[in-house]
């Protein structure tokens, strides 16, 4: 593999899976709901349960956290990630425009209402959402360090930063960061070729990746290139006796820089399904199938 | 800030403006009117001058001279900016195909030739002014080196390199080069996208900013882009009690790579206004809100 | 010069040419013309010759090889380059897709049949013919080091790997790599302004260039852009009394990474003449009228 044994990354050292929560609002689930789901993934060994901030108009955080404080037992098995720096327009805050802040006013607010929200004293891993042009990167790390010294955060990282974004932060905060969390799927793997996954494994450690099914393109093509990867997927799918959804999650965790595939189903069965149907042996040659099918064209 | 505090390109340590003279010839100053327009902006705390030996066909630099050399005791307050490496098509030389040229030939005849014009005896910071793919990193190096050491400039940096393009030269030339001079504006603000300002803010020096209006395309909005950020800065003008113009240099001003933005009128209440104009605290939401308008989309 | 003078690239230190034998199967040449052939560039100073294991469908090597066993006392000669981890569909294996292939298994076994068909002991280097999005960057240098301890191959490069990609293999090899073999020719020159050269020079290797008369573009000239670059060559060639194709190579030689260029004719006259015909001193301008009529606008 290509993380070094040393990663800072402990927390996916082994791991494949997360579970995100960007949807749990939709599901409907009492407390007491949410906590039989919780348990049950933990069950399956996913300990890593994926949160932004503005999840839910900002309520996601909130429902989980309900849950978590049902079975104060619970906590201690989970490595809690969440987000930071989207403002986003909500009827919970002032916000007029969409727009990003790495202020260290705003990073130390959210941090503190996610805390609250989740009803935890530690986030594990925070993440910055998306890269802010404004990002005075001085003003993050001394934050970060901050945030780290108090007990509030245990380790950072960003989320959909450039390569050269990650670069100019990661070093200056002396190579701490822990992922980088990217789109990667069959349809959109700009990241494993515009340096973003290069950079990561420069830094030995790994990227989370989120939207691994697309969007849900998988299941409805709408595009000339969607078709292709479909026909390609379901072909697979047949080959080796699993799931077009099982070989998409195969396609992305076969990647060196060994992304941790984030699942969005509030479905335990989806869930447990999607990591026994991804657990295959993709053959290179179907690994580029897949990506010729994405192409429109052979390698070159 | 993200420009570390001993950073080479000391010059520009707390200043944010600088006055360009590419456009000097058109002025139709006199000597004495270029004298009392430099002194002038002296007063204003503007101490850095921006030249090519192109500009103006290659007369500029003469004609501040022109001026200089009417009061020495201007000069020791002036820092003087010129650039080299553009061969133009000119009445004035043999040059058959406008071109570049970082050879050390050319890099020492230019030199030579902008102090006779400029009628001082030492360039504060020599810019290469397009990246010059036929460039040999080391003999421009040795050339650099040899430059300082017989006292006829004190420092060296580039201009529209790009992020690798400067890393390269940077690299060999041990970290010391002081700006890279870019485009920025909120019409073109790739810049701060592509990598470029986040390798400066990795060396700890800051660009300097060419074009921040857009090179008069905010005040004649001719695309639907320019009509949105027209129209959007116009609303900023009126909330922050400034004018249009004042709102773009803000625009820039606010990045976290301390853009040090350059004053291309010739007329001193242009340059006093801008200042003065410029000095608001434009909100994180009011900068995405230019940001939108450029793009033409919300953040994702 | 950029590239520094204890170069791993040793063997190229001061060579400008290679052979390239990929068309070596369409030359209908017996064992002993092939030889013939190979002596007749030798005395050239042309020693370094470039293969793949894939040239001529699997079938160049071994005619390389044929010819090469015939004299045991040109082997010691040689430089010999070859190239793997492309997997093509061919007769002689079971390849169903086109794909890549950087395994350390699949690299093995490419090496010991290019050994076989080579009919030597020792590939001096070997390069990773194709970027392979699923490269074991750990497992490929551990296969890298063990084929040197074991003499089967001496040096290691890349081919057509982008400036990240490059960054990350030579990175984590200690900065060994010996250099990066990329497409370069007046139509097609990216990897002179993408940071590909950039990154070469930044590790003080020089590139090779394949296809440097844009494979046959340059002579039968299909587009607008093919049309105004054809014009241009043939304007410089009658000013320096050359070839169109010696300005071609010319052009690609003068840039400062220092390509080796790569020879695919198997005519000797061809090759002789376009040694003879690209040893000309391509002014600066000259460069840049190239330049400009492949780009179809002046520089900015």
């Amino acid at each position: 593999m290509t993380v070094a044994s040393d990663s800072p990354f402990q927390f996916v050292g082994n791991e494949t899976w997360a579970q995100g929560y960007w949807r749990l609002a939709d599901w409907q689930f009492s407390a007491q709901q949410t906590l039989s789901f919780l348990k049950a993934h933990l069950d399956l060994g996913v300990s890593i349960g994926d949160h932004a901030d503005i999840y839910g108009d900002y309520r996601c955080e909130q429902l989980f956290g309900n849950a978590l404080i049902l079975d104060p037992s619970v906590r201690h098995q989970f490595h809690v990630v969440t987000k930071c720096d989207i403002q986003l327009v909500s009827s919970s805050n002032s916000v007029s425009i969409n727009h990003y802040d790495t202020s260290a006013k705003h990073i130390v607010s959210s941090v503190e209402r996610s805390l609250e929200r989740l009803q935890i004293e530690h986030i594990d891993t925070l993440l910055l959402h998306r890269p802010d042009l404004l990002m005075d990167v001085d003003e993050v790390i001394a934050c970060f360090t901050r945030l780290r010294a108090e007990g509030k955060v245990g380790a950072f990282g960003v989320s959909n930063f450039s390569a050269s974004q990650f670069e100019l932060l990661n070093h200056r905060f002396d190579g701490q960061l822990v992922t980088n969390q990217v789109e990667l799927n069959p349809l959109n793997f700009d990241a494993f070729e515009n340096g973003i996954t290069d950079r990561l494994q420069m830094a030995a450690v790994r990227p989370m990746a989120w939207s691994c099914l697309a969007g849900g393109s998988l299941f409805n093509a709408q595009t000339e290139q969607a078709q292709r990867v479909v026909g390609c997927l379901r072909e697979l799918a047949i080959k080796y006796e699993t799931s077009l959804e099982g070989v998409a999650y195969a396609w992305v965790i076969r990647h060196p820089s060994k992304p941790l595939v984030i699942n969005g189903s509030g479905k335990l069965n989806r869930l447990a399904s999607a990591m026994e149907q991804s657990k295959i042996s993709l053959s290179r040659e179907d690994w580029y199938r897949v990506w010729v099918a994405s192409k429109g064209h052979g390698v070159p």
